[in-house]
């Protein structure tokens, strides 16, 4: 049998920061005049900064102007760090890791935040996180929904992509996960239901990393 | 054919606080010495407060001491008013509400939030609003999922309550409705996704409002 790996994304996967992002972007979209209803932002929230933007601008009508969006993406990466502090790491994300590297299975991070609002983040899963390949949106043309990030990934911890899985909280990963033949696991931590994660190609969803853990077993990964 | 009668619920449904309202609960257990992943507060939200954290201190294994869990409502209370002055109306909420008048279709909205907290959200809506029936938690022994503030509103409007059409945006006012022997319409403006409030039992669902109102035809209103 091939060598399995785990290629997480980190907010809403790892750590519990995706309602502190959604409010940031709502926050950072009102400072530039633009309204929009919150929950609209919730469910781009995981794809590539700029194309979240992009869309958001596209179903409000509103011109995409590339240095208004350059303007939403600082104003969101502003008020988010104001909210970093609230933000903690999810249930079993350290055990989940630490099991994981127990069991000698190769695992990466790969993330649609730049290296400045994901490092904090980051920190709070402590130093296990240091010897494993971190991948964010500044090293690959295109985010997520775009497979690159996973794709890095993969490369780094010297896996094909087709024995990967991806584990994330959003549509957005479980759709790149498709684009890069990997399987795709989903977690609800991130706020969306079963049945959303499920339609966009899930092959198992948990509640959280702590559910993910309790199931390891059923995913490959032996002791 | 019987009169037709819209039972609104209050945030997520006409008023975009949800978000707000999830920080503040969790702002409050972290304030009392629970921590809870944000998502799992989210799901409950719409419901009674008392329930609310009854379900999550029980699903933490924290005592459930009333003293404890009236400090957490005030705590709620408190950071949810700290953050009303960013809550906006759902897209087409008033104007939904203004067509329904011109329709001559009775309606009310029916929250299980207390007065107080109500109060700045409904002040949002405009004077329609005060022309209307407003049942409140303060007003019936037991909120949502309970039927009690559906049954009460029908009642205040004049209509029977299986004449009557609940909307709401979550799980518990779809659950209440079908206590009540109420239709229930679902919008996603508070965050759930399609397939949960399907799942609970909405026989229509509705992006948000301004959606609702697009499709008032399908819906047994006549102009």
């Amino acid at each position: 049998m091939k060598q399995a790996a785990f290629l997480f994304d980190l907010d809403g996967t790892l750590v519990d920061s995706v309602y502190q992002h959604v409010l940031a972007w709502h926050e950072a979209l009102e400072r530039e005049g633009i309204a929009l209803s919150i929950w609209r932002v919730h469910r781009r929230i995981g794809m590539s900064g700029g194309l979240l933007v992009n869309m958001l601008l596209r179903e409000t009508g509103v011109a995409i102007d590339p240095a208004r969006i350059e303007r939403i993406g600082a104003h969101h990466a502003e008020a988010y760090l104001r909210h970093a502090a609230a933000v903690r790491p999810l249930p079993g994300a350290r055990e989940l890791l630490a099991a994981l590297d127990a069991a000698g299975i190769p695992w990466a991070i790969a993330t649609s935040s730049r290296i400045e609002t994901a490092r904090p983040t980051l920190d709070l899963l402590g130093g296990a996180v240091d010897r494993h390949p971190i991948v964010t949106r500044d090293e690959v043309e295109h985010a997520k929904p775009d497979p690159d990030l996973f794709l890095v990934a993969a490369e780094r911890v010297g896996v094909a992509i087709e024995d990967a899985t991806v584990v994330g909280d959003s549509v957005w990963d479980m759709l790149a996960a498709q684009r890069a033949r990997a399987l795709g696991i989903g977690l609800q931590s991130g706020g969306y239901g079963e049945a959303e994660l499920e339609r966009a190609g899930a092959y198992r969803v948990f509640a959280d990393p702590a559910g993910m853990l309790h199931h390891l077993d059923e995913l490959g990964v032996r002791s």
